[in-house]
């Protein structure tokens, strides 16, 4: 969290403070940050563990009249739209066509689940530990279960290789593995995306081999998806903007303007910009900003 | 607040963060800091109003590990202390024999009572809205009744007339005012730290007609009684020594150390150095540190 408040200030010249709670008990931690409003504009949530950051998060938006969020969920979110919109442009191919495999039902993955439909993906199919999240299984907790509800079109049923034949995309964020011939069964001109840190759930020279585009989040291979892209650039639009919360509109704005900062760079091996881009957070501010205006309670918006 | 961090950065090197909490009930304050323990390694607080404001400190030393202090009762005492030590040292007569009256038993007066009678003065009179606190008065508040055992000596009752005929000091820390009549009848050689601001108990030129010495909290005149002189070497010492309470010697040792930055300016309208003399808040913390020693838990003191 120090980092983070470090890359807040170098990106977007925000001042912030990492807050360490002594508590993992939700209410404490949502009555903590109401009795803590006045001191901050904006509260970026960290370190929270699903299924607890869902409910946390939903109840520090309601409670407070600023912008919230859990960057390991909406940060995460934001740059993996914003890479595979890079890299479907790459492949010149419609991004709603995909069909998406996301292994993790985590904050990170429901996240991605999440902003993926509203860009307009139909497919897309979610796996926990115990395999692909389906309405027919009866040990999802309430966000899994209204994840399968609106996931998972084709109703499959069981595990990662069930999941992943004929995928074009595959989604780690997991802190799994995935053996390369399951990789190996995905459709052609396939997307992975294999983000566990400081190991991917498949190594990318390997993935490389049978995907047409890799990203980790790593900075030793092309391709780092880190939410540095994002959060600097959220918080300060929507703060310029004096938008009392950061919208869906104002996420998928976001993924757009990082993709928009890669330009005419845009490869297989550059589907997104530099984490060190300074060009980046800007980009996004301003793109945060307008998108927040139409739906800012009236008084509140910086014209 | 923000003004107090900024003293801090630029006095003492400590980085520290203005939080303003949304509520004024004492188990949630103290709740409150708790849970935010990790985030700090001291705590100052901050505008509390009495009595609420012993309690609370109280409750927060006994439940953090580390330095706790409420500067409007604490900086405020040491910074008193400092100057009248500097008063009697100029009229070269011993503290322990003042006959000393303070008008206010909020947060400052009480504190202001007890560092004076830690420091041997015997003979403490305190005044509240009501008159002087004596072990008759039937309206007294606990911290009240435990001030009134221990202070006014000979058992004087009534009002400020009462309390000021033959006094050498007079303290004001009660936004009240004091007439020039009552000032007049102080003994001989007086002192008087009209310490109200912006409006002073009495005004300084008026004061100075029937006063040895006069102090208030004001900048455009003579000794500027200011608590910037106390918190940021109180708290880096007690940081550097790695201690895990401010005690009451570390509390004397800074009174000490604020009036040996003067030195040889030692006068009547010097009695404390200015506040923005670069040399106290070393001198303090260097004290500070050293007294903190033999009281730091083992394993805990910096070497």
């Amino acid at each position: 969290m120090e980092g983070k408040s470090a890359l807040f200030k170098n990106f977007a010249g925000l001042n912030s403070i990492p807050l360490v709670l002594d508590t993992k008990d939700p209410d404490e931690i949502v009555e903590t940050l109401i009795r803590l409003r006045p001191s901050f504009g904006a509260v970026n949530l960290e370190d929270i563990s699903a299924p607890r950051c869902f409910e946390i998060e939903k109840r520090v938006i309601e409670a407070l009249d600023c912008p919230v969020m859990h960057d390991d969920q909406h940060g995460t979110a934001i740059v993996v739209l914003a890479a595979l919109k890079g890299a479907v442009k790459v492949q010149d191919r419609d991004i709603r066509g995909l069909r998406v495999v996301i292994s993790g039902a985590g904050a990170a993955g429901v996240a991605c689940a999440n902003i993926l439909l509203a860009a307009g993906i139909a497919d897309v199919t979610v796996l926990d530990s115990k395999g692909i999240v389906s309405e027919d299984r009866q040990d999802l907790n309430e966000v899994k279960v209204d994840l399968a509800g609106r996931t998972n079109p084709a109703a499959r049923r069981g595990g990662v290789a069930r999941a992943l034949d004929g995928a074009d995309v595959f989604l780690g964020v997991s802190a799994g593995t995935v053996p390369e011939e399951l990789i190996a069964t995905m459709a052609e001109n396939a997307i992975v995306f294999a983000l566990s840190n400081p190991d991917p759930e498949i190594h990318p020279d390997v993935a490389r081999k049978h995907a047409a585009i890799v990203a980790t989040g790593r900075s030793d291979f092309p391709n780092q998806i880190n939410n540095v892209l994002a959060f600097p650039g959220v918080f300060k639009g929507a703060l310029d903007a004096g938008a009392r919360r950061i919208t869906e509109g104002m996420k998928l704005a976001a993924a757009e303007a990082i993709l928009s900062v890669v330009g005419d760079e845009l490869a297989v091996d550059k589907i997104v910009p530099s984490p060190l881009d300074p060009r980046v957070a800007p980009a996004v501010a301003e793109a945060v900003a307008k998108a927040a205006i139409p739906s800012a309670p009236a008084g509140t918006q910086a014209v």
